[in-house]
């Protein structure tokens, strides 16, 4: 739980199939990998891409020290000169990915990794398993911002996390995509993530009374306390005794209670009566938070009930993503080089969804003259899409559906982060990515962003990669 | 992801009530909190306990250095005085568990804290999300291992982890509910869980062929080759080429092939024809495995349908525990030292479920003369149990249905960990934690055991701790 070598978090066949490209004097081949996902969890219209900062942070401490090595000898199936290779391990690839906070789609290289093909293939688990983790939260955490309609959303989840780095990078990933804070503290001392909080039922039931907790609490924090009111009985004595608070400890002080938190009860009826009590005991400025089991779904029905809600901590459905706990990212082989030249590959499956896509690729990301995003399209690397020129779309499984476009300007999404081993990508601080995520999120259309049935939006491939999918499909196919 | 210090791992309430209980002299209060959980994952008949270890590691680590103080003092809502108690702090509290790989079931206390009410509030975070995690694994693995009958299941899951810790400690209670090993270097390196693995399908697209890929890896690993036979076609080529590689490759080498790998396609077809493909080359020792979004649902479906299979590997819907991704153990207060003496608490909720069970408690598991487990009695810490005479068991909603039990053993299941602050249990071996959760499971009856609507085991109270909550609801309800 202390200091800690994570090099060895890669899946044991990294290092078989690592060991066995050394042995082929193989290792130093050069490969391209594409990190992409094949569904949106949830069934919605786009996903948030997480996690690049915490891979950079992996690969530049990549290493592999005497006690790995000693186990891995152990094991008596790598050679004494793979061994001595790992020892010296240094990273040569290039890497490319999009920027944290971009809205990703379905089949799209959201990553690539080009370099020497041991290289690629040990990084793989680490990538994947950051990517997945972080994307999936920032993802959840976009639909239950969204479902809030700019009240505050809480990340409350610390508890109920699979682990510690999953409510630490939970919680940043959450961040990104637009929670004001979180109840985790670490978070706040390790990235600047506002920690929040209450109190629980347990200080309330530690004093004599509810009103002696209150008072206490209030005391200690005249111009911050958010007083828990339902330990006992919402309606009949929280609230009456936080108003009574307000007159005989708080006004007394020249302070104004901060808010209520409710974790029980129908939110909606009970939040209505609520705020009538507070407005009429004055306290229009006091605000109203809840808990309890929230998800993107209950917070946009209880909206649209017409509770009186200012923010919503949300727990073990954000921090887990429980209604869709996985984000399948993937690392697929799209090239390798043979005889100093790239030759694309493809891994043709029944399941057209799982045929990959062949080559070392660039995604372009088409905005209309009012910034708003039509459409993505992947080409091979070199492509320059001209944009003083119309552009024809098509869709790669049904190329009759097809327009031309006029109007538009183009952005390249994969920005290269690592040349040749080197990290040459500044990192922005996450408070910039956090601004990024929410402007790029105001370039979908609402369309997209709906939680039910969302449209789907248009990933499609130049004429160029896809001429070269249909050649080697057709190729492997005979 | 290097050297880290948690203890700021922990709801931020926390701090401020401590800052509260310390400003009010309140801090040294002797409170007594229980850990337990409301409902099993998955409607299962029971949950396995994990997570101890690292509880254990938790407290023993926990300390507030200069960085921590100066960030905390930034926050300008906390006391000197309480600073310096956090810079000097020292743990007090006892803590009682049930062993790792203990069964566990709903409203019974898994861990119960006493001490001074500030250190057990202070570490409420990082105790919930330990056990939450692990539990939640452990319980969803015994469940996949209970599926597959006896075939080995190999924990494959670290790319759909939810970050580092969730892979590690998610493999390690997989490991205590009787997976065989995991995919994940790391875990076999830190914790003896052997790592296994076959080969990705880059592995395969790397070479010139599939028939060159298998060579390759056979001459590496003659011993241990597992070949992936899903690259391109299975039935066609994957599985001709591997038993040719037995032919021309191993058999020369006074070698027979270990195993093949289906990650893909029908797998109760494919596992068919691969054995009869296998056996008609003298083969029969060469082992099936599969992998691709298995879960205890899906194993148990292809096992029915007589698929050919020796073992799984189950990957994102074990690591995530998919299906149900919360386990939600809650923290809570059940009784609070005045003048010296302990006065039960107890939290009213109209859910019957919700309400807690106050007092200071142990839990003792009965067995029969056959060592079957039969129930669990909450008790009064003190209370003790005479097996040598008949004892009355009762349901604690609908105390009409009893019965008088004879003949049987019974173990407090609340062991000591730590006395006064001070470490006094031994930890036992990860592998000894595997052999008791393995004996624990053989106590449970089938019906309790089975995957769909399993019997509910019984969780009583004892007449005592019945009739003190009795009269503590109606106290509260007056």
């Amino acid at each position: 739980m202390g200091e800690r070598n994570l090099s060895l978090l890669m899946d044991f066949y990294e290092l078989t199939m690592a060991n066995g490209y050394f042995k082929d004097n193989k290792h130093n081949q050069i490969a391209v990998f594409d990190v992409f996902f094949r569904s949106i969890p949830d069934d919605g219209g786009y996903a948030v891409f997480a996690g690049l900062e915490q891979v950079i942070e992996y690969i530049q401490n990549l290493k592999f020290e005497t006690e790995e090595i000693n186990f891995l000898r152990s094991k008596k199936i790598f050679g004494e000169d793979f061994l001595t290779y790992l020892k010296t391990f240094t990273f040569h690839c290039d890497v490319y990915a999009m920027k944290e906070g971009t809205p990703i789609f379905p089949h799209e290289p959201i990553m690539v990794i080009k370099g020497p093909i041991l290289e690629c293939q040990i990084i793989e688990t680490m990538i994947l398993l950051t990517i997945n983790h972080q994307s999936l939260i920032a993802t959840k955490a976009a639909r239950i911002v969204y479902a809030a309609q700019g009240r505050g959303v809480l990340e409350f989840g610390a508890r109920r996390a699979h682990g510690y780095d999953a409510s630490i990078f939970g919680a940043r990933a959450a961040y990104i995509s637009g929670v004001v804070g979180s109840s985790n503290t670490y978070v706040d001392f390790a990235y600047q993530i506002p920690a929040l909080g209450t109190m629980a039922h347990s200080y309330v039931q530690s004093y004599d009374s509810e009103y002696e907790a209150f008072k206490a609490y209030s005391m200690t924090y005249p111009n911050q306390a958010v007083l828990l009111v339902d330990t006992y009985n919402t309606l009949k004595q929280g609230i009456p005794n936080a108003i009574k608070i307000q007159k005989e400890v708080l006004a007394p002080m020249g302070c104004e209670l901060k808010g209520i938190r409710l974790d029980s009860g129908d939110l909606t009826y009970l939040t209505k009566e609520a705020r009538k009590m507070l407005d009429a005991a004055g306290l229009q400025n006091t605000k109203i938070t809840v808990s309890n089991s929230l998800d993107e779904y209950l917070i946009k029905e209880l909206i649209h009930q017409g509770a009186q809600i200012d923010s919503f901590g949300v727990g073990e459905r954000l921090v887990t993503a429980r209604s869709e706990a996985v984000f399948g990212g993937v690392f697929k082989l799209s090239a390798i080089e043979v005889d100093g030249e790239l030759v694309s590959k493809i891994k043709i499956s029944d399941n057209v969804q799982k045929t990959t896509i062949p080559g070392f690729k660039q995604v372009y990301r088409f905005y209309d003259e009012h910034c708003m995003a039509e459409a993505d399209v992947i080409t091979l690397f070199d492509e320059v899409i001209d944009s003083t020129q119309p552009y024809h779309l098509f869709d790669p499984n049904f190329p009759w559906k097809n327009k031309l476009i006029e109007n538009y300007t183009v952005k390249p999404l994969l920005i290269p982060i690592f040349e040749k081993g080197k990290l040459i990508y500044e990192l922005p601080s996450l408070k910039a990515i956090r601004a990024y995520a929410k402007e790029q999120h105001a370039s979908l259309w609402p369309e997209v962003i709906r939680l039910e049935k969302p449209h789907e939006y248009y990933v499609d491939l130049s004429q160029e990669l896809w001429t070269l999918k249909q050649s080697l499909i057709k190729k492997y196919k005979k």
